[in-house]
């Protein structure tokens, strides 16, 4: 057996912790699959003196992880603290331009330098990893970059973020408003304290910019995507979904269309049916739909700190058998730039809730409307109001009444014109809820 | 771009075909993602002229598949013959023996010679790869060797043949027998002329002994695995199940136990919660539960040859990339001897369905016979016999009636010593039917 791979471990927080614990105490198992023993030979962290639960020994410490990467005692630098520059960037740049293999979980430096680091690495020969950057344990990332290297892809997406999928889980499954699931997800450190990251969509922007340029050849571009994210769902939208045979996922999708690659993260109405409808609470879960394997999906937690460090775990065993490829399956300057689908020009069936008044009137008129503008209805219900999480209240007969509506396939376009106009008709009481529904 | 990478392609069956064809259509796809161009130099199969709506051009055609692996135009070999011995081995040796990388679909083959031809590819230091030998297009050989490395396996299980899996989706959707369903899955091509390979479970086994290897670091033994089909399942058993909250799924189970590695093949009560309970038709499911990252679960195609050419197109990219690993995931000298843990030993609850006759005093004394074997029944359910599709004649008040019973977890050992005595006390009028429960 060769010589040790001596890893520079910077970040000790709960995925690092983990990843320090596993190469402490499954080294037989390790050595046997890497082909080599793998041990920590330098650490850094913010704080020296904090409680891990784990001991230190003798590996030296550094406080600043720059040094850290440069350090001669690393031969691969593990890149575990997080942020999308700052001391992340600074130590991954350092690491790569000394052609030390880089393996990383830090998807907000990957959605923000991933073009930049990807040539960095292929200037030095250096590998950039980083399978947990994605859906925490699940292989999407080598599935992606190797299993379906024979395929051309068509769309990819997916539950990526395990906050919002167990907020959504449990309101749906308690009738429970959404403030009430985010403190509880929050008490159980499902969430943070300022949730804004994972339930605005940027946390699934940003596994979902990675994903599509695995899948699309094309450079990372997260800026352009269009998100959406969780906050305005109601338990009524819920129930309404669950009538109509649909649940109401936080997706992140990718799609291939004619104008260029469509990139959004919204909710979405999924069919019960479907894998991604079946996969609840913290769970995440990955569609691609290949010209060959038609579709696979694949399912596991997608954060937590073990298994967040069992793919950080694969990707470090992949440098020691000596696996090099380039970052995003092809080589950094050959990735072709992103070419943005118009959002306005997304085509889909749309779930459309309306809250409103005078209802003869109304429905004539709204539908009157949805066909000026060649929108297509699959049904129209009126839903009487139940006294619901969010308005506990028993209505009066005056009250403004729900109307859902599902459109057949139409453009954003279209129907976000239709519901001006609907709105300008002065027939409904309050902005109008769209959730658009994906095809699975 | 580097020179080409020159593939000899034996067998021109579906599988084949769908490779051809990818290689010669998606070349400019292949190319950018393997680093260098990837051509047929030379191919074999049985028949030169039968019609596969493929051109061969002037693509090199050898009679034998020994002579196209010893050909110095072919770098790498790529095996799509299936059969486990005969011109496939012969030639996968071949290749291996000359150092060249061989790429191959036989499960058989592997399932049979594994634990040599891992041992030949080392000798000189060539490449087995195998993708495609387990569950068609899912990539659960590359989860298990390389994204899982840092997991102690605890169990792997899956649905892993699609025509069993369409047979059991059919019984129990229109409630039509099994020889129907057979026939049914024949007409549309899912299942041989012969489909005894299939619907007895060795396929699945055959799968399932190269899973073992890759999850538990034990040599590949497949002649130890205890195989039970699903031709006695009648849709009486699916019906049952369907009330007590499963269904019924033909899975192959390897399992880490205190006194060895359990593998087993037979039809399997599974949670209707669970992600193999949900994967129907001729679609395959894989469940991996590994230490650190819980259970992932990928589901997609198994077989059809599109599917499975994805699988072989991957190996070839990893090839050319210059991936080299251990054929297992460890060098085979490495491997641990395997040993079976006794199926007399499996622990697990059970479903039991008994055709009593003189119900008062039976219903008592199967209870007591189970008592005496420590065996705790979860409950016990007379069901009054309807109408079926393997019994459509309406019953009279005499005729015996269904019993099912669900087990407390209990050991094989115990249950068929209670079934032993209750066959002999004479209150059954047929075989009891016993169907293993998983705990997902």
């Amino acid at each position: 057996m060769s010589k040790p791979l001596r890893l520079g471990l910077a970040g000790l927080g709960t995925v690092g912790s983990s990843l320090f614990r596993l190469i402490d105490e499954e080294a037989d198992l390790i050595a046997s699959r890497a082909g080599c023993p793998i041990v920590v030979s330098g650490v850094s962290a913010r704080n020296r003196l904090r409680n891990r639960g784990i001991d230190l020994g003798d590996v030296a410490w550094f406080d600043d992880p720059v040094a850290l990467a440069n350090d001669p005692s690393v031969d691969v630098f593990v890149e575990l603290m997080g942020g999308e520059g700052g001391a992340a960037e600074a130590s991954v740049r350092a690491a790569l331009s000394a052609g030390k293999p880089v393996v990383t979980a830090n998807k907000a430096l990957l959605a923000k330098h991933g073009n930049e680091l990807a040539e960095l690495a292929e200037d030095n020969d250096a590998v950039l990893a980083f399978e947990a950057a994605v859906a925490g344990g699940i292989p999407i990332i080598k599935t992606l970059r190797e299993s379906l290297a024979g395929n051309t892809i068509s769309r990819v997406y997916g539950i990526l973020n395990g906050t919002c999928n167990y907020i959504l889980t449990r309101m749906e499954r308690e009738n429970l408003p959404f403030e009430t699931c985010l403190a509880e997800a929050q008490r159980l450190g499902y969430a943070e304290a300022d949730p804004t990251f994972d339930v605005e969509g940027f946390d699934t922007a940003h596994k979902l910019a990675i994903l599509t340029s695995l899948a699309f050849g094309t450079k990372i571009d997260a800026s352009s995507i269009y998100v959406e994210g969780i906050r305005e769902i109601t338990t009524a939208d819920i129930e309404a979904a669950d009538e109509l045979g649909y649940r109401i996922k936080l997706l992140g999708v990718a799609r291939r269309t004619e104008t260029g690659i469509e990139q959004r993260v919204h909710p979405t109405m999924v069919p019960k049916s479907s894998a991604v409808a079946r996969t609840d609470d913290v769970l995440n879960a990955v569609a691609v739909d290949g010209s060959l394997v038609g579709e696979i999906v694949l399912v596991g937690p997608g954060a937590g700190g073990n298994a967040t460090a069992s793919a950080v775990a694969g990707d470090i065993v992949d440098v020691a058998r000596g696996l090099k490829l380039a970052t995003f399956g092809r080589p950094a300057k050959m990735l072709a730039p992103y070419v943005q689908s118009d959002m306005h020009a997304h085509e889909g069936g749309y779930y459309v809730r309306l809250t409103v008044v005078d209802r003869p009137g109304a429905f004539a008129s709204i539908a009157a409307r949805m066909a000026e503008k060649g929108i297509s209805l699959e049904s129209i219900v009126q839903r009487r109001r139940k006294p619901s999480a969010e308005a506990p209240a028993t209505p009066t007969p005056d009250d403004p009444q729900p109307v859902i509506l599902m459109t057949y396939a139409t453009t954003e376009d279209q129907i976000r014109a239709a519901l001006d106009e609907i709105e300008k008709d002065g027939h409904i009481a309050a902005a109008p809820r769209l959730i658009r529904i994906e095809e699975l």
